[in-house]
């Protein structure tokens, strides 16, 4: 019997062996232990970023997955160590926020401010605090390898969380930006820049209307419609920015064979502005 | 029984959760596929890049692998996704030119001219039509994940081609460059760039004579010989430059403990003259 | 029953196929092998790194895995190619002092100089002749493919090291630099730079006195004292400059969110000093 897979979200690159290190540790424990890798370059201890990605890529993994995710400015400090277990998915990750997007699917009214957030039924969480699980000498500065990914293979064995530690009500949260409704305008922000880019939207595709009605601005620039494809040049801007529905299911702001990011100056929390003619 | 191994060739990089999507989809289907990774970081786009490497690369991996190769600009649009079965390997791709050296060996006068190919005896292609072995919603942006993937995942599980789509007769197509033989001259050009700066050329070792006599002309610099490893000095030109029977069976030039490419300035398509004494 | 990992540790980076082709050639030996990159970016050639990365990972990782160390810039020469065998692990690599951390350990006085040190008691070292195991034809400059992989694949298998080759009596050996001990100092100097900046001294934790009083001087700038993690205030230099213990065990300086190495222009060879008050 396949044991789940074990998926790794860090900020460490993969020039330096601490990634290898730590799936080394889970190795140990569970040889037969399937590896991936999400991603090792989040911008360093960028804990948003991190989030985003997760939220978003967890739902393609098998359930029961077990996803090890360390951007942890805080390593070392009182701040918790986390298990999160959902119907589709476990998550170990620092109490830092990292899990906002995976959880806010199970709230009813997410909070609008930073800070902590109660666990929302259908979800269970506990504090990591069964040191038998972990990798000893702990040290200050390497959770991943001594905490997170022992813990993790230990899970992928089949052991109950409740061993792992105690239960816990509330975790660490911030709002993710909602895009912001009025008459014929929706305005939204860039919310993740891919390598090649593209500028992804926190403006979901059933807040547009059907079709290529709508218009977008960012930086100034208008966009006279939405594409299908990157190829398509039916809606072209000048400098071939073009906007379309991504892979994330949100509005994208791209450029043809280049780089809206490049192109426009844009980054992270630049204001995207949608307008729709008024359906009939 | 293990499965065959599913390998990537794809211009995502690694910054991006993409590639750990699609090994999610595919684990999804098939929990316990062998992901191997042959690169991510082809040029953005670069179809010729993606087939020169694969087409030198699939020979290594064991009969039956499943490479999934995803360098698709026109992803969205009407191109074909594409089903290659050889007697050794079986690639799903768009239908781009991107298998063009894999189907090659296969070919016993192979088209000169851009466009597409009949597929060779030996060979089947399909179009993969069959959306039931998809993952749904399918977006216009990523085919990797939506189409690709899941196909490579249900082949490794020993799904049978026919259920995919339907058999085609031809594919894209671009000739790769071949090397112009004169009397005592082989004029060929540099193909694949590698990341220590090392210039393969498409002039294979059987072209040369045994030894150490022929020239390499290289951006007007000339060296005196062939070297047989990166260490020999025997026939080093000035600033180190040097040339070699290199792990692809191609001559390349490289400079010791340096980068030829930057050395020289050269970039793929730069022309390459060995000339070979008369042999008596 | 799960072969042990092989874990790969190379200067090959991600960008060419090299890295995928030698798993290629694993799997079409050992299909079920189980394989980790260690790291691919070690700097290239640079043998020093590579041994200090190696030596400070190997023993995070399950009894019995295959190291396979391809950072050659002899490959073609006649330097040998080595098989190691520790109660821990084998390791496979070019015999150039690239496992002198490796051994270290086992060794009662390590030599003072570059060179050559006699196979300690405790392990066992082999000469890789026998070309049955190889990848044929064997090309000059890429054994990693020819004659490493192939090799690790047929150990992963169980295969006995005798078979491979003739037991030898020694191997290429450099001595890791020792921080020196003074009345109140300790003298050491950086031997690793992390991604992150943060500067690895070889100076153990061992050699500190407990708590936080010991003063740090690099680059001409004074450190008042050990912190606890990258988050601990405590004892901030000008600058966020702080020293503390990381988790390879040793003194590390690193600025809270920077780039100790960007902040003080050090590289490798950096003296660090480091005075610790009499105790009473």
């Amino acid at each position: 019997m396949d044991s789940p897979p074990i998926v790794f979200t860090t900020d460490f690159g993969l020039a330096d062996p601490y990634v290898g290190i730590m799936k080394g540790v889970v190795l140990s424990i569970n040889p037969g232990a399937a590896l991936i890798d999400l991603t090792h370059q989040v911008s360093p201890q960028n804990v948003r970023q991190a989030a985003f990605v997760l939220g978003y890529s967890a739902p393609f993994f098998p359930p029961g997955s077990v996803h090890v995710v360390v951007v942890d400015p805080k390593v070392g400090t009182p701040r918790r160590a986390l298990l999160l277990v959902s119907p589709r998915a476990r998550f170990v990750a620092p109490d830092n926020g990292v899990l906002s997007y995976v959880v806010r699917d199970y709230l009813d009214s997410p909070p609008q401010q930073v800070g902590r957030v109660r666990i929302p039924r259908g979800l269970t969480a506990y504090s990591l605090t069964n040191s038998d699980y972990w990798l000893h000498p702990v040290s200050h500065t390497f959770h991943g390898r001594d905490i997170f990914a022992p813990v993790a293979a230990h899970l992928s064995l089949g052991i109950s969380p409740e061993s792992l530690g105690e239960q816990v009500e509330d975790m660490g949260w911030f709002p993710a930006p909602q895009p912001v409704v009025a008459a014929n305008t929706i305005l939204g922000e860039v919310v993740y820049i891919d390598i090649f880019g593209n500028l992804v939207s926190n403006i979901p595709a059933q807040a547009l209307a059907e079709g290529n009605t709508a218009q977008v601005k960012i930086k100034g620039r208008l966009i006279p419609g939405l594409s299908r494809t990157f190829h398509d040049p039916s809606h072209l801007a000048a400098d071939g920015l073009l906007a379309l529905i991504g892979s994330h299911g949100h509005l994208e702001i791209a450029v043809r064979d280049g780089s809206a990011a490049r192109l426009l100056g844009a980054d992270v929390g630049e204001g995207v502005e949608v307008t729709v003619p008024p359906t009939a």
